[in-house]
């Protein structure tokens, strides 16, 4: 399949094309069949919800994803979900086994999911992201859940391709929760305590509203929704506030500065690729780098002389022309 | 005080300069003066080792690091701590009362100990640790310990800065620390188990060892050792192995190699400010976000346009003619 076959087949909704052009986004050494898709399947992309959903390990964000879209699709709405794994090469195929029966119990329902991953340099997760919600956008599929593992730097930076994010929490996670949620405060648009039912779930939501409060306070009040994923209680405030909030997005006007994230992710990746073609060049940079090494020039004026060889790609340059 | 003038204050180990020059490395609205301070300390800089010491919360970094550096002051040496707090406003100062009271009793034996913080852009913080060890390197404090608190990426980016990292873990910590751990197995140079006496301690060191040996293989075995901060056990076998490593990245002869992180770091940072410049630019990045949001061009073209703007700040390129 060449890119247009595949674009083609994203239009019908074909289920390999869709998970071929996914796999695309996973493989670094795709980058330019990655860029190329993203590019032309912009035209077709803008319609669906992006949902974020993030929060640490332990809290119940799959068993939570399954039962929401479950009861999206009841209402005859087409959620697609992509469950991005950012840890390590060492942890890597912790969460398969999870996933895989997660994707199956989806299916049933006709509900896409799929679990997305990538091998490349630092960075790149994001805009895999982003590429595959392009294509669940252009494929139709409305909302798009997108949730991240774990609780580091990178989940947090992956939530900038979403319109809306939900934090999800339980309690009974001890002190660590406390350092791990910091960054969490800030992107969250709605707070979620999962596993209501439990000891110390009334005490956590407080604790969140107590916290929030502490916070920059915006037109948006965020708020803190208790969910039992056992029981589906709460489930129906959860997606009127996810509804509530892309109405406000929508709204207020600036959907355009949304888009600012989207655009600077793709500046990110041009620069950090270019980051390492200058960095690996045995030419210039090693004769830069022993010039600092020598004190001889201070790593400023190294990063100048660097840069001046040109942050874009050359080939890229002449396009524009 | 101008930079001079701080300058030589720190040439001279003037505690007030020093503590003056790493303030301004917290200062976003000083990024000019702190490119400054590091230019022109650049020449005095290149002996000390710098230890990164990072870890979960909970496993007693702050603890360890006053003994180890302790131990190093009394066999005559000058070890100098900077305490990075890469936590989020909703959480800072959480951790003051515990540094604060390390600052003193620290200050008591000869050993200087700072907290480094910022208040700006994503990224900035690893600059400023870089900025910081400068200061510290210039006025002839050899090993400097930088320690970081918390587990995101944010304080595994920080600790590109170290020659020597090292891992600190606790038995007990439950089993979120498994995905915590996932990226520190990359980036940690040595393994410490702290609280050796505790149960699990020696089941820990097996797991930290049994998944190093998935990871790839280097001609520098990184050894997990086991530490007592209380009764002192293990501290001897922990500074010889960071020599053995110092001396390791001095001998295999690509000291070059390690500068390839900091001038990259500090070409990110020129980067992220000409993004900051860019996307805030009510011209030309506005009207061109327009257009992607209208599908007239897609996010990759708006890239290149805003690119071509100049991610070099333009009275720097100047500079260099």
């Amino acid at each position: 399949m060449n890119i247009d076959e595949i674009i083609e087949g994203i239009s019908r909704k074909d289920s390999r094309s869709i998970s071929r052009a996914i796999s695309i986004f996973e493989d670094e050494l795709l980058a330019d069949k990655a860029e190329e898709l993203i590019r032309k399947l912009y035209p077709k992309t803008g319609k669906a919800h992006v949902i974020g959903i993030t929060g640490p390990p332990g809290v119940g964000k799959s068993t939570m994803i399954g039962r929401v879209s479950g009861f999206m699709a009841e209402e005859g709405r087409k959620p697609g979900v992509l469950a991005i794994d950012a840890s390590s090469p060492y942890s890597r195929g912790a969460f398969l086994g999870n996933r895989v029966r997660m994707q199956e119990s989806l299916g049933e329902k006709g509900i896409y999911m799929r679990s997305l991953t990538n091998r490349g340099f630092k960075g790149g997760l994001s805009l895999s992201a982003l590429g595959a919600c392009k294509v669940l956008d252009a494929a139709g599929f409305d909302p798009i859940i997108v949730e991240t593992v774990g609780s580091g730097q990178a989940d947090l930076d992956i939530m900038s391709v979403a319109h809306t994010v939900a934090v999800i929490l339980a309690p009974g996670l001890g002190d660590e929760i406390q350092a791990i949620k910091a960054g969490m405060m800030e992107i969250g648009d709605l707070f979620i305590v999962n596993k209501i039912d439990r000891e110390g779930a009334f005490i956590a939501m407080k604790e969140i509203q107590d916290t929030l409060a502490l916070g920059p306070q915006d037109k948006w009040v965020k708020p803190v929704l208790g969910l039992n994923s056992l029981t589906g209680e709460g489930f129906q405030e959860f997606i009127a506030e996810l509804d509530r909030h892309w109405e406000y997005v929508n709204t207020r006007g600036d959907g355009k500065a949304r888009l600012q994230g989207e655009v600077a992710l793709i500046m990110e990746s041009i620069f950090r690729k270019s980051l390492e073609r200058l960095m690996s060049d045995e030419g210039g940079a090693m004769e830069t780098l022993r010039r600092v090494y020598s004190r001889e020039i201070d790593p400023y004026m190294a990063a100048e002389l660097l840069m001046e060889y040109g942050i874009h790609d050359p080939a890229r340059s002449t396009r524009l022309k």
